[in-house]
């Protein structure tokens, strides 16, 4: 199949763009894919010719590679619209946080879990996600948290064990047996449960949630298991969450909004990727994390929704796009990399995020003519294909 | 025809609400829909039964009144795509600005400036705007103002005459006539030219646009030609442009971003609306002004998008409300009122903007079961059906 006449195609192939940015901008473009997997790409006059191939015309349309959403809790019950309300209004909200969408999940059905994955996954693939990862984490006891994983990995390859997202609340209470039990349980049993549908250990290290100590046990352990490392760190405050990841060679580490210059010069240093999460402060009111210092810095930055009811229930890159340059200090081409080819490199994935020869056919159409419209278009639904291993997902 | 099974239904009807909220939220409702206008709304268990009616089943979806956006600039050529980019990544930006939207303007056919109109209004309504303002503006001569008024007019009732949104270049060069010669064609041969289209006049009154002088003799001509006031002012920085719209009974004054206490004042004990338009501020990088200011001062507040190539290329009143609810301090209740209601009254429609018995039935069908979650699902398009006049429009 060959996609022709499209206007501006992103392939994040610096070596692909005669302007030389890092985006590899080709105009008047085509793509050639063949088995699910990009076999040419050029202007479109250059294109190779076959009486058989299927030609697709986009009619002058910018194409981009699939957004690659590297940090989503997808899985998972209720919603929390009253407690978001409430916030948003100055108004007190009992009963809400993180515990009461535990409880929805626990109570949940097996079905009413994946009927709701399911309208997620649809959404975000109508917006151009075409590779994502989901995390557990609001189960919290061995059989929940193997139940969300196995959930997860119905619908990705990109599976998080994140016991560690905070410790129960009956772990919690004054005579429960406490946060070290709690990260007992995680790294022993809960682990074993949930590894054979993981590729990925997370810990969600944090003045609240767990310390650097018991983070880094449940990471080591992952790691044991084959598990890939990510990082949940420096989010509300400065903390030990970046240095940590760091050590361990984390793939990511994600929110970054408090750091100390030395996190910096050792996210710069590094493999580990910054991944930044627009929606989170835009829905929590909280300060941004600033992309620019980081990429003045030379760390690689990421984009993600985090999309979870408690703080980011967006699902929509293009919205994490815009908010990133509006407040976190991006160029637009900055903030389309790094939502493609940032998020995949956040993944560890090579095979995704850029649309070279022998990466999969994942792309995004949009109903303009340019990239930059996805932050020059706040809101605006304006992905309008999505194709995945070269078939059209949406 | 009968819509049931609304898990939420907005009526924007205080007495509606058993809760007394200002959104008079009826749940598990029912609205019966007769020749275009509704005929009923109310809990679903009372709706009349009448074997004849066509049942339409919401699945417990939430439906609002649909969005009325008193401000946008839809009728212009070309685009500013990279001059966003360079604003947005401090690069200086040659040949742009509003001069480079008029020349495009004026180059375009009229078949070339339809086109994109009606991509633009098909992009409204799968956002679920059903009310829509157009103002003309980037014509500037007689024949190109008429022409944009005519074009306006094939797609809505609320057509503004905006001749008086810059003085154009030719007037402005040295040896140019200067704004008071541009200002006299505008009150004479340009009004007489486009009145005929449009039911409102309005002015951009703010430093480097219009005076209040120059403002007003344009309002009053338009009022003599039988068109309502509405005014553009207090975007950039203190100006007498909110004294002059309520001097002048205006329907609305627009951005209110730079008020004095007197300003506020002179709202609150008026009739003229203060419309709000978060997407300039959004993509300009300007302080976002202070709704809650408003609101607490007795101020009627409305949401628009200003959706125009330069300072605001959204269409999306979603996102509006998102953007007020995070950076202008309105809770979800008061920006989903404001992009229906407070257009509505920023209009002088009494036919719009709420779902009570005899108005149209122009509504949005949410894919969430709560009104709150336009707000809380930032960028997600979670409008899945537009109705106007009882029919589905998207
Ligand atoms: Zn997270
Ligand atoms: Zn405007």
């Amino acid at each position: 199949m060959l996609l022709t006449n499209v206007g501006e195609l992103v392939t994040n192939d610096p070596g692909a763009d005669r302007e030389g940015g890092p985006l590899g901008i080709v105009r008047d473009a085509a793509v050639l894919v063949e088995d699910g997997r990009v076999a040419w790409v050029g202007p479109a006059a250059d294109a190779p010719v076959d009486a058989d191939v299927e030609v697709v015309d986009l009619g002058g349309r910018a194409v981009v590679p699939g957004f690659v959403d590297s940090h989503t809790h997808l899985v998972f019950g209720g919603d929390r619209a009253e407690e978001f309300a409430a916030r948003m209004s100055g108004r007190a909200y009992e009963a809400g946080g993180i515990r009461s969408t535990v409880a929805a999940t626990r109570a949940a059905t097996d079905d009413e879990l994946r009927t709701r994955l399911a309208a997620l996954v649809a959404e975000l693939r109508r917006q151009g996600t075409t590779t994502f990862e989901v995390k557990t984490g609001y189960g919290l006891s061995v059989d929940d948290e193997a139940r969300l994983a196995r959930l997860a990995a119905e619908v990705t390859d990109e599976v998080t064990f994140l016991g560690a997202h905070v410790v129960p609340f009956e772990y919690r209470e004054p005579d429960g047996p406490g946060a070290d039990a709690y990260v007992d349980l995680v790294v022993g049993e809960m682990l074993e449960a949930c590894a054979p549908f993981a590729r990925w250990i997370d810990a969600f290290c944090e003045r609240g949630a767990f310390t650097a100590e018991q983070s880094r046990r449940v990471l080591d352990a992952g790691r044991a298991a084959g598990l890939g490392v990510r990082v949940h760190g420096n989010q509300l405050g400065d903390g030990p969450g970046v240095a940590l990841a760091v050590e361990l060679g984390a793939a990511s580490v994600d929110h970054c909004t408090y750091l100390s210059d030395e996190d910096v010069a050792a996210l710069a240093g590094s493999e580990t990727v910054a991944t930044l999460l627009p929606g989170v402060e835009f829905s929590t009111r909280q300060p941004y994390p600033d992309a620019r210092r980081l990429i003045d810095a030379g760390v690689t930055v990421a984009l993600a929704s985090d999309c979870n009811p408690g703080s980011s229930f967006t699902s929509s890159m293009p919205f994490c796009i815009a908010v990133a340059v509006r407040d976190m200090g991006m160029t637009p081409a900055e903030a389309v990399w790094a939502s493609t080819a940032g998020g995949a490199l956040a993944l560890r994935r090579s095979d995704v995020g850029a649309l070279r020869p022998g990466m999969r056919a994942d792309l995004a159409v949009l109903d303009a003519p340019s990239s930059i419209h996805l932050a020059y278009r706040p809101g605006v639904p304006i992905v309008t294909q999505t194709w995945k291993d070269g078939r059209r997902v949406a």
